[in-house]
């Protein structure tokens, strides 16, 4: 089956929107709300379950990426092509800037409302932990990489069918589970674009570090996996 | 196989009675519990795996929609026979008060027994975060589109086979996460309504907003499918 | 392929030991500790991963009921021999008694370690909620009748191949969200029998109520699904 | 397909570097956030998940052990070839030594930060909850086991396919709900020796036991699955 590059483009906006709507939404909305708030554990779980409930739905139209970090590192594993990425990334952040704007008007839709750090990336004084520009880089970019070699591993041809979107999602979850005190969590330079236009100055001020490090790290677990793991039968 | 009405409609009554006894029973009964409740997160969890436990022991009988607003939905959408809504509804309905009414017997069940908001959905006042009726509007339109989308994405037939009960489950799980602190989460009308009938009256006088915005937004997910990415093998 | 006697009395024996000791191990050991406890989720959580891998592990060679009632209700409901229910329920009683004695073991190995209520199930005064004797009751028989449907479903030919480790062991958690601030959960007289042998004195006396609800319930279950859901092509 | 000796020691080295780095790392940064940490339900769900998508990942190429003590265990149960083990150990040891020293970079990456425990493993004084060594070597040599029996269950022939990542990854998040209080929780020697290399001396002088007490359970659990459960159609 074969579908339009209309129906892929909405496919990663949509994919987008939810993966910033229902991650970004639960941090915001739900995360500190007094004594029975989901935390860290909650807005974890949320992301991944952003995107496995998005791959299951989208991925057989576009291939479910909802994220320019992961299309850049597929189209370095060669898995997607090169000339399908701006129109990939567009969607993507236009999805995420579209569910910045809905959840804006949700959080603010209460008397008193304080919009506050709206689930922004950050580094140093805007790190959710305090922890610097190095350790932010060095964390996004390990994260991205491996991130993409569980990609290219779990959709290569040997992997067990229908699991792809249980482990990819999960595996957004984990690293949420592991990155929120360092950065708030990106790996994924559409997710923070789309908040860094509605919360505090900083955001934007700092949102390049988004898409320099989870790109390189998309690329640097391109590249291990096709030193080390990649086998001709994979793809 | 084909299943008979009455076997349709006990498999739709045992599903929205269960995604009430256990949603609302783990809101009402754990979620406060001192130092060790389950809060929001376990909530969360709870009302998706209803509908994950759901769907593969009642799917293959009905369908395993166990919420009027996912029946409209997928009329809509071309996947449910309109003749069959009334039955489908009045059994939902029907399901979700029984459940309601177990739950209101256990949860008195004990000496001082404080019933309080008994897991009713609301806004303004009623709003367990003091969102406004416009945010809840908003929230439950839009939470119930990206719904109806994930579920027609994962039943298509290209999905991956076997996944959608935990793709669906496990969306409603996300859209808790999101959504508790604003409406206390309804996407489902039947849901709604149980609770409503044995909570504080409030509940009853703001019930109509969790029939309007479930449906339409169903309403507008299966629009958004059919116009920008439905295939025609699809079905 | 087929299992001899011992092989399946194992598998049953070591799913059940499994079961007490992940599930009441989490409750004794780790629910309560101090600021990073994991409170009545992450107990609901190990309580069906037991399940889940149980079944996942043993299932092939026994069926992975590793629950008295379980098995009762299987054997009502035509999936399971009624002769092989002694050999069964002994097994499984033995694995629950030998976790109890090893979780009693590690409990105490510290200084000034307190056992107290050890896991154990109990209503009125030894409810963790203080819920009376009728809603105990009340809650183990709908939760286990609902756990069977679940079961029955599920495990049927016509059911999503392969997910019902998944399903039943995530319906454990469901059923253990909702449930144990009323009865700490029991819906497995196995379970029950374990703890109470090491547990308060009270445990020993309210014991009967955690073989007579489940039993009841699981009953229950199977009557309503060969009344309501039963397909000639289930089994 | 067949996999060079590089390709499979690389698999090993980058999962055991994903289930240092994503578990301890969850529990060096994320657990104890204060008032929206994880505690240790999010750690033990990171660690599981680690297993998790590396298992879907990299499974097929080296069989996605990340653990000299489940490497030990195939073997002793017959689906291993024993050349393998040396291989196969130093490049899980390797992957672990280098997840730890990235974390500890990160974790050391802003000002005033504190290394303490480092997620390193322990008994009595340096036990998270102060159990004494017996305990611990109980703890660990009966969850390693059963840990084995569950790996060796849902790798035989029989098992549901696709679904061993699964229930082995989640397997280790049950093992670590129970746990961590005791010993921090080991079952791997690798995952132990990583953060020792980096945390306090005393997690050194205590590293014997991790080696020694997963392996022998792991050796008791190979031991009963031959003895009690084998079927001539399972591997």
């Amino acid at each position: 089956m074969e579908y339009s590059n209309l129906q892929k483009w909405s496919a990663e906006f949509l994919g987008t929107f939810w993966l910033t709507l229902g991650g970004c939404g639960s941090a915001v909305l739900a995360a500190g709300f007094p004594e029975l708030g989901i935390g860290f554990t909650g807005v974890s779980l949320a992301f991944g379950l952003t995107v496995l409930t998005g791959a299951y739905a989208f991925g057989p139209i576009s291939g479910g990426h909802f994220n320019p970090a992961v299309s850049v590192g597929l189209a370095l594993g060669g898995r997607f092509r090169a000339a399908e990425l701006p129109g990939y990334v567009v969607a993507q952040v236009l999805g995420a800037v579209a569910a910045a704007g809905v959840l804006y008007l949700i959080a603010t839709g209460k008397p008193g409302a304080v919009v506050g750090g709206f689930a922004t990336n950050g580094y140093g004084a805007h790190s959710p932990g305090g922890y610097d520009m190095v350790a932010a880089l060095l964390t996004e970019v390990v994260l991205t990489a491996v991130f993409l070699l569980v990609i290219l591993g779990v959709t290569a041809k040997r992997a067990a069918a229908g699991f792809a979107g249980l482990a990819i999602g999960l595996c957004l979850t984990l690293i949420h589970l592991v990155s929120i005190p360092v950065t708030n969590t990106s790996v994924n330079p559409a997710r923070s674009t789309g908040p860094a236009l509605f919360g505090p100055s900083v955001a934007l001020d700092q949102l390049w570090l988004f898409w320099v490090a989870p790109i390189a790290g998309a690329a640097l677990g391109a590249l291990i996996w096709r030193t080390l793991l990649a086998h001709r039968h994979d793809d």
